[in-house]
């Protein structure tokens, strides 16, 4: 605390992303990363960029990976902002697209960061209960608002909303941003850009960090109306000219030009999350039908924080959340098929004992 | 426009960069990039991360760039703040370090991103004129204020304040923290940081876009008394957790291990600064000295905007700014002898013209 701390600082009560350790010989299921890595064509694109140029700025609109992102999903550059991460992207649409005397709609169980970005903006967040089997109710979706906001697929859940939930939400709030993060989608999901050119108050966020197995070069995006993004340059461009970086921008370029590996990578992470899930449930494990790249699952007779601390000294992590209706859950991210055998073993040896 | 946006966001005047042409063979003037590429230990460390690793995401908290940065300055870590980019320090101190309420306190000739900011965070900003000479009128910056900010040396000017006159600033200031953007101070002048562990209302910004080839990277870091770096730390970790990639942080601290090439490219860029400006001078061009890797010139009989525009057709851009008191001056970066010598011809045959 310091007396020259703008007053709002004060009441700020930050994200806490998952555990990067430094430790080696983990086997790290805690932050939903890919377990496979980038395409080789990313990894050259960025090693072409490695040179003296690296003195000059970047582009400051990043025009050529618009580009890719537009071609890709089919729709005009002036229809996708760019970000550092889409946690960047995310900041800027609570700051500029959500109307901050009113609150924000998103389920009571979902991406975390979304009630710390409503503080550092002043908005209220209004958190709508899930169903009693984790999903979305969409009927709850309505009512004045300054905007709604959930994952599709859910995070922690990995429940997946059907697009024809989503146009109900979006005819029911002509006059809300409605966003649909989509940072999973690519597992199992089938994205709402399909929707934008229908529905002008749609915005639909995307990352590089999950099925394009970039996490570590923070890229992510938006897709909507080009008022919105509009909007989103505005504040951008009164923030920070240049968020992404020239490796970062050639390397996203590049991830977009690999059809193949991408979807060799989703495919082996589909395939692994659904023999971990049946797994699990052998186990005795209830798991969430998931169509991300992590399972929500709860032991009906061990503590979840027992077995995240009792993985962990095996050298395995896992997530586990210390919240209200899942604080009995763990979240586990897809791995190999070594990794998950090696979650699977230590489970065993713990369950036993 | 859009009935989406939040109401704020219609009146954001955003900051405009300077040009980053597409075209090659341009003698490229205009942005203050260091001409010499950045050290060779810096390709080498980006290149040893340029691996499946680029799966996981970064450090959240950039541990070993703080630690580079901090032991190069002789400060703790936790003086220490690293951002994408010296702007988005920027960003966040204007959020979180000036009281809202009260106007903050900048130079009428000075980064014209700083009055961007003041209005994306809803915060006034009141510009004090520099004097006839366009010198900092140290006695100028007292009252009531929530805050204090200037680029020592100054840019678009290039003069530099002493490190006595900043002292002035923060006597007369105890409860305003005031900022010294030290973006160029590598070129010339002597670093405020000297001064943080003194005065703990002092937060000075550094950038290796400059004097570390390193624009295209996006690093800016922020040091100051430890309370000061823990206000923008919640900011940081409200609105994004990893905004620095793998690849820049491992090459932002190689930056900081290779002196001997920082050194070599400051000495070269300062040698050819004062070639320049006496060439310039020569050629009947007024030029305000300088100790930042740009000069601020000005010719007496020929307008400043026909000749940034008759200099651009001869494939050398230069800045020029369409703002009061300096819109009659060019903003020349030094480039290298060669690029120099080519603005030279360039001026002889238009001044001859």
């Amino acid at each position: 605390m310091s007396r020259f701390w703008s007053p709002f600082v004060k009441g700020l009560v930050p994200y806490v992303p998952g555990e990067q350790p430094k430790l080696d010989n983990l086997v790290k299921l805690n932050t939903n990363e890919n377990p496979y890595g980038p395409s080789p064509k990313v990894i050259e694109a960025v090693r072409a960029q490695l040179d003296d140029s690296l003195r000059l700025y970047p582009a400051p609109n990043a025009d050529d990976l618009k580009q890719a992102i537009a071609d890709y999903h089919g729709v005009a550059s002036s229809q996708v902002f760019v970000g550092n991460g889409s946690d960047e992207v995310l900041a800027h649409l609570f700051n500029g697209l959500f109307q901050h005397g009113k609150p924000v709609l998103m389920p009571d169980i979902s991406y975390s960061f979304y009630p710390v970005y409503c503080n550092l903006y002043g908005i209220e967040a209004r958190a709508l209960p899930l169903d009693e089997n984790f999903r979305i109710r969409v009927e709850d979706y309505q009512g004045e608002n300054g905007g709604i906001i959930f994952p599709n697929p859910n995070a922690p859940t990995g429940i997946l909303l059907p697009l024809d939930g989503i146009e109900q939400i979006l005819k029911a709030n002509p006059d809300s941003v409605v966003v649909v993060d989509e940072a999973y989608v690519d597992f199992g999901g089938e994205s709402a850009i399909a929707l934008v050119d229908s529905y002008p108050n749609l915005l639909v966020t995307q990352t590089l960090s999950k099925s394009r197995s970039l996490a570590g070069l923070r890229v992510g995006f938006a897709v909507g109306h080009a008022d919105l993004i509009e909007g989103l340059e505005r504040i951008k461009n009164s923030f920070n000219s240049y968020p992404l970086d020239r490796l970062a921008i050639a390397g996203a370029v590049a991830a977009f030009e690999d059809q193949a590996w991408f979807e060799k990578c989703c495919n082996a992470v589909i395939d692994s999350r659904e023999q971990l899930s049946a797994a699990l449930a052998e186990r005795g494990f209830e798991v969430l039908p998931s169509a991300a790249n992590f399972v929500l699952a709860r032991h009906p007779e061990r503590d979840a924080g027992e077995l995240a601390a009792s993985l962990r000294e095996r050298r395995v992590i896992v997530r586990h959340f210390r919240q209200p209706r899942i604080e009995q859950h763990l979240r586990i991210t897809v791995g190999t098929p070594q990794q998950n055998q090696a979650l699977l073993d230590a489970l065993d040896a713990l369950l036993q004992g």
